[in-house]
């Protein structure tokens, strides 16, 4: 009885591919027989070989029919790997005889080139090299091996076959939303055994996975489900599956779909925008099922999806370094070429830190708002602005800068595209969680909530129609700013932006121990996600030294150097009633954040006044609490 | 035999009070049969009476004995009212011998004046009025009576009877903090039969709620525990307990230490600053084990709590009116002599207003430290900037800026205390709550967060103090700014502040569908409270017209009139780099909300561009969503 599960793997292909290397090495890794179908040769064989007469068929039958036997008879017990080189289709159908379903073809592959290259410097095989090109002449090639080039190094070559042997995918993408399917498409061109999965929505969703394995090249090996329990099982144990879909309770419904067929130490990576609190109570939660989460913000957008995203992983460090390989294989590359994925932390880290990340590309965002609004009530239309914005690169380049270049210069006919886009910006919730977070921490970010309200007063449309019809005066703008002094306002702002970003996660890090490497998370933002910049650059430096780059001595300078311009631009905004409330906030901020003595003892004052709440005192170092009866 | 619930109630005094009346009504209120011990008298005793004679202790005896026979044979069946005179102990002890245990003492009490008044109008008593001299005389006061004042009506005499009858409270104040004593005091002071409870704590908190007790006259009657069995038994059911606690954690053990001992249909009023989400969850917990919840915001400080604080209360309507007369009866009154209370909504609206209360009270308290500031800067001492804050009563008073002005000149030797104030402001949690109410209801209420965050940043003392040193460039303040200008652009700020508060109840009642009044919400806060104003009267007429104060006429042509000041004097701040997140914010909001095309069609385009995220179009009213492939 042969069982089902045993194998006889026949590595083949023409003479100097190295068959008896790998085929020894396989049955090393493999722990199974190894079997060289030289050494069955009859003598007669050997003897007409060694005159360097080529075997007939006639002489190869039966010595085939012998390896057949063989295979056969070890299949009883076990699998093997037999080397022959098997170059007819009737021969392997000879050595496959009423075994064909236990039977793989691993076909050494190379370049005459190569092959004779290596022959060369090999002496102890009684093979004239001579014989090669007969044999790449009669070769007919197989359908339904692995195929692998020999230009890899053996061990190389084994971790292929292997990979192509085990029929299960190494890693599952849940939900094929934009970004779910630019990941997929990353994940396969990197030569990773992928299933991807999407759910069945009767004429809303269907045949989403398999439609798109079809579109996509890349994608021809990859297993297409939309079915969670065929899925699972298509995946190699300890399973790894990728979450990319809709933050919040999708996410838990997802996790609570998949739970019934995971096994002991499965890891699940949350890949959405989940709230980093969320993850925190999940990672627990799947814990106490002896199922790993990994926590992981991306971003990149679409095309950041595809080409390379930045990761920001978090969780167990021992469970991530099971994950590192695919995520690092699918990251950006950094200036040094290294991937920009790292370890965040533990718990939900990662996820926070991908919420600050959209804080900070909240304000960047607004603060590009603001900047376009200010040029273009100077006079300038969409073409000069544009210009403009693009003479900034040297002093302050950004992927958001440049796509504001590319959005401002798009024509619909002879109008420019902006023009007809509704001014009701949208929101994921992201903006609104680092608001909160700064609120719950204590921590003055301010410029984020300034540009989340923002949008939500863009939202407010039609009141604000109404209300200019009552309110605008019908007088011009009197603005009278150069180019320059709106740059260095911009930069100013920028600055502000990013200190207060780190700051928000350098507090975090400090209250939830998370033991947070700023400079490392600065790095991997430096390239694949929104807020890349020439900045970010500079801050993975000086982020080694200091998380405070407002006592930084060269950001001192650079600020020294803005403010005046700052000014000066936001209160000739304020003069002209424009409504600026990043670059405003960011002056506020820093007025309030350098001042030695600020009038918050008034406050402490009336707080104590009318509910006792207590003050301390600038003349009692101790930080004891004072009462006063006031009336 | 006698049953042990049964009483016999005694109505004595001496002749004149109006026994009989009371008798009589008390009878019928209690379903209990009713004797006049004057029918009881033997004939010889009418006799001697209607000649005038005075009656002796031995014509006395025989017919006390009848009164005593009379209540026994009642107390096997039932209770009664028996009228009688009942002068003297030795009399009393005839009465009651044998039930003593069953005899309960109603003396009615009166001045010599008013019952020789009353007994002139009486026509159909057979006694003569030159006795009352005798009675009055031989009159022995007894111990353990329920002593009336008969200056009341008969009506609220019986009212009085019942409640003293009843030993069990019919409030009770669970917690002691500043808030709980300064609202037991108010309760108490309003008869209110009143139990207060204060944990016990070895060495930290001893005794407190006796102690307390003890202290304060109003207090006389009101019972005080250490132990809450005791405390819960103490009340009359159904109970009305109200929580003054600690928000969060503290609410949910103390609510856990009550239940055990509560009863179906028992009320809890939890009067902390609880957040409304959690307010909500418990509401329903509670209601699983048949007890209410009333969320009931208190504002008005220690000062408010006990004078009259502003109530708002939320949950049931029903159960509201059983605790209503008790919360109406300890708040403020407004102009109208109307209590500053009123049934809020349902679930935790009541909180939620409370919370927004605060939200706007930061904001006025970081007003008037920036107008302080402003002042400050622009030369003046404090007496000086208290004199010009007091001038600016007519224009905008309100209890802050009252209070301020008491602040500013409190002296401590020569200096001005507020000097030896540390600048740095605490927080309890309702401007963070608002905050994050704000950013999750997607409205757009900048002045809280700004007035939260400017908190925050004053936190940041030695920072502050250290960046000071690094950026300060010793240039004085070069402000050119009349106080008439800073007066209106206060004014500016407050109305902003105002809209946007009122704005966020109002669309967070539209969200959660608590159908709140706005115009009544603004009534009871026109006293009592932290925020009271002349401008929160002017609301309470507004906002039954509108909750759009902007596209109000009378607010536009303020605004109109306020503005170009309020630009001025934050340009002048900006470029004199002084920090005025309030003021500021309020500009830059009027700005952003009157604007009839903001520059967030940059954003959307961004959004579009990296996330695919659609937009809509200015030029398609059905709202459709467009893509654009932007490269």
């Amino acid at each position: 009885m042969i069982l089902s599960e045993n194998n006889v793997f026949f590595v083949m292909g023409v003479s100097g591919v190295g068959k008896s290397t790998i085929g020894n090495l396989l049955s090393k890794e493999l722990g199974i027989p190894f079997f060289d179908g030289d050494d069955f040769h009859p003598k007669e064989n050997i003897l007409k070989m060694s005159k360097g007469e080529p075997l007939n068929d006639e002489d190869r039958f039966g010595w085939l029919a012998t390896l057949n036997k063989l295979a056969k008879d070890q299949l009883k017990e076990n699998s093997c790997v037999i080397v022959c080189s098997a170059l007819k289709n009737k021969y392997r159908e000879i050595l496959s005889n009423g075994v064909e379903n236990n039977t793989k073809w691993i076909h050494l592959v190379g370049s005459y080139e190569l092959i004779s290259e290596r022959m060369k410097q090999r002496s102890n095989h009684f093979m004239p090299t001579g014989l090669l090109k007969s044999q790449k002449d009669i070769l007919e090639n197989p359908v339904n091996a692995i195929n692998v080039n020999i230009s890899l190094t053996p061990l190389e070559i084994v971790e292929v076959i292997k990979k192509e042997l085990n029929p299960k995918s190494e890693f599952g993408l849940f939900g094929l939303g934009v970004m779910g399917k630019s990941l997929s498409r990353n994940l396969a061109s990197k030569n990773i055994k992928l299933s991807i999965f999407n759910r069945h929505v009767d004429g809303i969703e269907e045949d989403v996975a398999i439609n798109f394995k079809n579109e996509f090249e890349e994608l021809a090996t990859t297993k297409a489900f939309d079915n969670v329990e065929q899925f699972v099982n298509s995946l190699q144990q300890p399973r790894k599956i990728m979450l990319m879909v809709n933050a919040g309770k999708t996410t838990d419904i997802v996790i609570e779909s998949l739970i019934p067929y995971l096994s002991d130490g499965d890891i699940l990576i949350d890949g959405g925008n989940s709230n980093y609190n969320e993850t925190k109570i999940r990672l627990d939660y799947l814990l106490s099922k002896n199922i790993h989460l990994i926590g992981t913000g991306v971003s990149g957008g679409e095309e950041g999806a595809l080409k390379g995203p930045s990761i920001m992983p978090s969780g167990d460090k021992e469970v991530y370094k099971t994950v590192a390989p695919f995520l690092n294989a699918i990251a950006a590359k950094d200036a040094n070429n290294l991937p920009c994925c790292t370890y965040v932390g533990k718990e939900g880290s990662g996820h926070f830190v991908k919420m600050v990340h959209n804080g900070i590309e909240y304000v960047e965002m607004q603060l590009l708002a603001e900047v376009v609004n200010i040029l273009k009530l100077s006079g300038n239309n969409y073409d000069e602005i544009a210009d403009i914005l693009e003479s900034w690169k040297s002093a302050a380049d950004s992927y958001l800068l440049e796509i504001t270049v590319k959005i401002l210069r798009k024509k619909e006919g002879s109008d420019w595209l902006v023009e007809k886009i509704m001014d009701k910006a949208g929101n994921k919730g992201t903006g609104n969680w680092t608001t909160i977070a700064t609120a719950e921490l204590g921590i003055p970010s301010t410029l984020i909530p300034a540009a989340l309200f923002a949008r939500y007063s863009s939202f407010y449309k039609e009141d604000r129609v109404k209300l200019n019809r009552i309110y605008d005066d019908g007088n011009t703008s009197s603005l009278n700013l150069t180019t320059e002094d709106i740059l260095k306002a911009y930069q100013f702002a920028r600055i502000i932006n990013h200190f207060q970003g780190i700051n928000l996660i350098s507090e975090a890090s400090i209250k939830y121990e998370w033991e947070l490497n700023l400079s490392e998370i600065a790095r991997i933002w430096t390239n694949g996600c929104i807020i890349k910049s020439n900045l970010m650059v500079e801050l993975v430096a000086v982020l080694k030294e200091t998380s405070n780059l407002l006592g930084y001595e060269k950001f001192v300078q650079k600020i020294k150097k803005l403010k005046p311009s700052t000014n000066k631009v936001v209160s000739q905004c304020v003069l002209n009633e424009m409504a600026i409330p990043c670059l405003s906030e960011s002056v506020n901020f820093f007025n309030g954040h350098t001042i030695a003595n600020s009038p918050a003892n008034i406050i402490q004052a009336q707080r104590d006044y009318f509910g006792a709440h207590t003050y301390q005192r600038i003349d009692d170092p101790s930080g004891e609490f004072y009462h006063t009866n006031w009336k």
